[in-house]
């Protein structure tokens, strides 16, 4: 495996102090409601609003001296670019942000806060990846991956640790942990700290259905890839495929999943708001969709993790409105 | 003083495991934006959706057995009616709730949920008060008030137990603690908590306008009362007075505070969604809307008690639209 569990560990001493443990949730009325016991993993409690904080301090804090002064750039729909861009302004490092223009307007407004420098593409006829590594090259910066790097999936997998420690300080053993997908980042990483003390969890990925590729790469057991370049309010989980790294992780932890549809993600917003007292963007609530809709687990224990809460505030507050009673009492 | 620190002390030893411990959340693009260090007490995160849950399992953990088989009574527009609700299906005792027909759809379904008993009064020609005692006697019920108790003032303390150890882990001695105030109930027991171990540290409550008997009070010297029954949103903190032990508490305490108008209240809301990915009711964003747009505290660091977050869908959906650039960056 290219990501170890010691790998976590590492990264969690790391970046300890850095970012915060975020709570594991758990709400009676709801549990009552859907039948299970749902323990929420509120990464949207982390700082800049989701768990990318986690795996950017993980890169930054192993550059050497050469590569802080020089810094580093990123390319993000939103999340990862918040997180690069804080965790190189409390650094110190200097960051250029590769953002698609159709980014929502929050995520560009709180990454140029954070200091960085943003560069706005078009994602309909310009590859990030390649303007990523041209900028990269061009200005001596170090590229910090958002999905397909070691540190990367190590420092998201510091979320699982957590977990871990969190389900077994309430002597419970989860039968599912489902995780939003895009690359595979958080997913990768939280499946090998859950597995490691839990072999028996099941791990499951969330994505949305335009960007089905993980499902379909754990499938046919190639990496499959996406023909969209957006269509859907999970900004977050729009990414080509699976990484290189992530995809074998994935397999080895025999991770099986749910697409959802955004009217789904939309109502685990609504919910999540409602029981979890949370504001979620769409994306984030994609594991709690794949849950309440698809995986509907009775009787069991499940840790859903909701990923991250930077949302345009319109189509927030427009799900709370329409679905709040979707599960109602 | 009729509520001790060390009565605080004993409420958290005796309730816990049956109540959550909320984190003390941060976000640094909100500090920026407004000049100081805002700590949020996520209280909204407590089980039933907010502090009430810590009373109610401070006075039912104290029943006696025969107590608990004739049940308990309880009367409040919603927070502490869940809290009791809540608490006594959890320890097996039957409960009657009190409610105004005028609270939120989802207080009154959330605490019928709980498998509480329900009546519904109404409050411009009813007395809540009178009812419940009188409910209390005819069928042997112990009473649990919503503020004006020993009981109740300690275990909503074990909330500002949680804000010392939090702000010591931070290594930070706060200036301000703003709270927000229906009878005193929260404010006084924290107070006390706080006061205890950081006596610099100024206290302030925060009351919806036409509820400032509050403020009235700790000018006046005397316990001031409120002519108004409803006409704010704010239902969690529309109380007639402070309580008759918890006035004398905050006038030890020298605590100050602010009055706040509804859309303020409202805009706290967006704000909370939008930097600490919560979702809030009206009265329990007024502390953070006091903050905010009255105390404005440069430079310093407050601790923000959010203390609820259990609203009509659409009031918080309609908040989150039309004031999230409130506080922009």
């Amino acid at each position: 495996m290219s990501v170890t569990f010691s790998d976590i560990q590492q990264a969690a001493r790391r970046i300890e102090g850095k970012v915060v443990t975020t709570p594991l949730l758990e709400v009676p009325l709801l549990n009552r409601a859907v039948g299970c016991r749902l323990l929420a993993k509120a990464e949207c409690l982390q700082l800049t609003g989701s768990f990318k904080a986690r795996g950017a301090f993980n890169n930054l804090l192993q550059l050497t001296p050469e590569q802080k002064t020089k810094g580093v750039v990123a390319f993000s729909s939103g999340n990862h670019a918040q997180g690069v861009a804080y965790a190189a302004q409390s650094l110190g490092v200097p960051a250029v942000i590769i953002m698609p223009k159709t980014a929502p307007a929050l995520k560009i407004s709180n990454t140029r806060a954070y200091g960085a420098e943003v560069a706005l593409y078009d994602p309909e006829t310009e590859s990030r990846e390649k303007i990523g590594e041209e900028i990269s090259k061009s200005r001596g910066l170090t590229l910090i991956k958002p999905y397909d790097a070691e540190f990367t999936i190590a420092g998201q997998g510091t979320a699982g640790l957590e977990i871990v420690a969190q389900c077994k300080a309430l002597g419970v053993t989860p039968d599912h942990v489902v995780v939003p997908c895009g690359g595979g980042g958080l997913s990768a990483g939280i499946s090998i700290a859950v597995k490691e003390t839990f072999p028996s969890t099941q791990m499951h990925i969330a994505e949305p259905e335009l960007f089905n590729d993980g499902l379909r790469s754990l499938e046919s057991g190639k990496r499959e890839f996406n023909t969209h370049k957006g269509g859907t309010l999970c900004d977050a989980l729009m990414s080509d495929s699976l990484g290189v790294l992530n995809f074998p992780i994935l397999q080895e932890k025999r991770v099986t999943g749910f697409a959802i549809r955004d009217e789904e993600a939309l109502k685990a917003v609504a919910v999540a708001a409602r029981y979890f007292k949370l504001a979620l963007e769409p994306g984030g609530a994609a594991a709690l969709a794949a849950t309440l809709f698809k995986l509907q687990p009775k009787n069991k224990t499940v840790v859903v993790v909701l990923s991250g809460g930077n949302t345009d505030p319109a189509i927030q507050a427009d799900a709370i409105r329409q679905f709040s009673d979707i599960i109602a009492v």
